[in-house]
């Protein structure tokens, strides 16, 4: 085992009113402090796992001292242009996976390809590992896993997928909130908590109520 | 590396009208089809990764000569009365897994906790590797993956997490086909193709269509 080298990671992140399709179940002040929540576990992980987290975000953004980038324009062109700057590898991460785990995160930088892909649900990217930036590009939005698939073939890159549940399991919905409660350890599992969100079992099927404030 | 040595696997299958929630995109006769394609791809890998699989079926069935017990008690009871009479260690897998890879089955049988665990998505269990049979009982049906982490801490048996993407991604419903259509290779991704099923993008997300067979 040698030491991993320190990895570079940026990690796109919108700190005003995301994650709109939890609207029914958590107010925007309330989506806005569960997003923190999140890509502080993320953060937490990737230092576990000895990477050096950046941000990337539309707007300026304090973080525990982790450094930000501030770039306007939309998610492609900003990762693209970071991405034609960098020489070292670099690693490309959502902010809504509070379940990965240093091991996962170890395994896909153990890797060997010009481009580690992590699939998401649905055709989704989760996480990139771009060996070589400089020949690299990314096109998130709708199934860009096959995209980043095409794009690595096309300009003659190696690619591998690595396989995560944790990894893969980005929270987009209501539904997802079941994962976090079942399998979280973080903050993000503590501020479910706290709002009062719990699991329910009906029809056999596991979903997730909220106690009322009464 | 040594040799992995011949693991027993217990598949639990049911030939007669399965994945009733797949009913609006295929009739009985190709679900039914479709639960032997997705057994086959299960049988394939386990093969492939040097593990012997049996079939638990509450009807006769014959498939590609793979021996099949019969047991007419519902899922839990037949599983546990198969548990209690084994002396070597057990890998029960669910039939409707058709992306496992031998890569992640190998990560789950290199393992060495009493019990290793694959959880499926909304607490579900897709595979269990129990290395001590006559110590442990499944409960499937509900959160299954918190009751059988309960049941491994109550027996005093250790238990790990096997983080796959593959592995827990179990075919339900309509939209758990599209992963088939972007990741597989085997036969349930050409039976999905045969039928006509095909992705389709709306609104960023990707979806599944049927073409008409007009």
């Amino acid at each position: 085992m040698t030491e991993s080298p320190q990895v570079h990671v940026i990690i796109p992140f919108r700190p005003v009113n995301p994650k709109t399709r939890l609207s029914d179940v958590m107010d925007q002040e309330e989506r806005e402090a569960f997003a923190r929540a999140m890509l502080g576990d993320v953060v937490s992980v990737l230092w576990e796992a000895g990477c050096s987290p950046s941000l990337l975000s539309t707007v300026p953004f304090e973080f525990h001292g982790v450094r930000t980038y501030v770039d306007t324009r939309e998610l492609n062109e900003a990762l693209n242009a970071y991405l034609s700057q960098q020489e070292k590898p670099v690693l490309i991460i959502m902010s809504d996976l509070p379940l990965i785990t240093p091991d996962a995160v170890r395994r896909l930088i153990a890797g060997t390809a010009d481009v580690g892909i992590v699939p998401g649900r649905g055709g989704g990217t989760n996480v990139l590992y771009v060996r070589k930036p400089q020949e690299y590009h990314v096109d998130y939005y709708g199934a860009s896993y096959c995209d980043h698939v095409r794009i690595a073939e096309d300009a003659g890159l190696s690619y591998e997928v690595i396989d995560s549940f944790f990894m893969s399991t980005d929270i987009d919905e209501k539904e997802d909130l079941v994962e976090i409660l079942i399998h979280g350890r973080g903050r993000s599992r503590g501020f479910l908590t706290e709002i009062g969100l719990t699991l329910s079992l009906e029809h056999g099927r596991v979903g997730i109520q909220r106690s009322s404030h009464e």
